[in-house]
């Protein structure tokens, strides 16, 4: 196999577009959401992102990147003025409309209104859920950090709501997300479905670790 | 399709164990990378992680998440000390021995003799790329970011050196990670192969994106 190797001056160097395509590569398999908020007017604005990290457990948190001077820039504003979002899954049946919303569309046209995706509004949450996922998480904004060295910012919430398909939820809490239809990403622009392997016992250090069995609740 | 929900206060009533595998769930498909290190006195140290997320392109760099008082703390604890990691993509025909380095071995056993991983060194940089791994990255600290709400650190670096196999790197930059076997993640122990749908060109608001063709360079 040939191995190719660039160091730091070498990245430095290349096509910018090349570069950037590249470094998005490197990080692995990446979460695919769309995150879902309101402006101060009421306005909807939905937006894809590929960096939704889990945070904490309890409380129950999540985090995500966001570069101001790029589309995300209305999520960010919005989160700022409300305090909300939602995080919903990228599914099978609707990832070309969820890549759609990371055109540039101003300020006062809706991503909703324009890929066709629905808004969805529960209870008196304040921000839309997208009705075609499955699965929907309505956060509150924690906090949202800086990250000095390249003028990103970490944005993370708590989860005050979840909805899930109750057939893809396990006896002991693992959500088959794989059934469910959740799409994986690779840098900029790739979608890819996934086949499981296995799941793998917890780790202890005298022995190895074996498959777990899938109990589904329903 | 039946819809199961929890709000914020019925999370918190779920047994723990049930909770932290249903929460690791929603962040949806996950990078699954090994984190090596060195400490002080020059022992190498191995932990998978799940949480490596795309920062920038220039300079570039990646971010990840710590828990304290995890198996983690001692990557931690070694980049503190030395301020170098390398992030090596977890690859299909190793997925095992990556999970077994979740397992808490003491300080003084290096997980990659627990695991059967092979260190390499490369150049003069201070900390081990995983030899099986054939996505290697070699990253110096850039900040250690402390979550307050829950006593994470999002940990940034910057990529100081990159390895990748020629012939999964396309001629737009894409590494096509698929191809070179890196697999995606699950809550706590899923392990996943991909299947590529599509690359979908840069969504632009007056047309509808349309599938990239794949140039490899060799």
């Amino acid at each position: 196999m040939i191995i190719q190797t660039y160091n730091a001056a070498q990245l430095a160097t290349l096509e910018q577009r090349f570069r950037t395509t590249f470094i998005n590569s490197l990080s692995g398999f990446k979460s695919l959401s769309l995150i879902g908020t309101l402006n101060a007017g009421g306005q909807t604005n939905l937006a894809i992102f590929n960096s939704v990290v889990h945070l904490g457990a309890n409380p129950a948190m999540m985090g995500f990147i966001v570069r101001p001077d790029s589309v995300d820039r209305h999520t960010l504003v919005n989160i700022r003025e409300t305090g909300f979002f939602t995080i919903n899954h990228v599914q099978a049946p609707f990832y070309a409309q969820a890549h759609q919303t990371s055109a540039r569309y101003p300020e006062d046209v809706s991503e909703f209104d324009a890929t066709g995706l629905t808004p969805e509004f529960r209870d008196t949450f304040p921000a839309p859920f997208v009705h075609e996922s499955t699965i929907q998480c309505g956060l509150q904004l924690s906090e949202i950090i800086p990250v000095s060295a390249n003028g990103t910012y970490f944005v993370t919430g708590t989860i005050q709501t979840v909805s899930v398909p109750a057939d893809c939820l396990c006896d002991d809490g693992y959500l088959d997300i794989e059934k469910a239809g959740t799409l994986a990403g690779t840098s900029l622009d790739g979608y890819h479905s996934t086949a499981r392997l296995e799941r793998l016992s917890y780790a202890k250090t005298d022995r190895i670790p074996t498959p777990i069995s899938f109990n589904y609740r329903l």
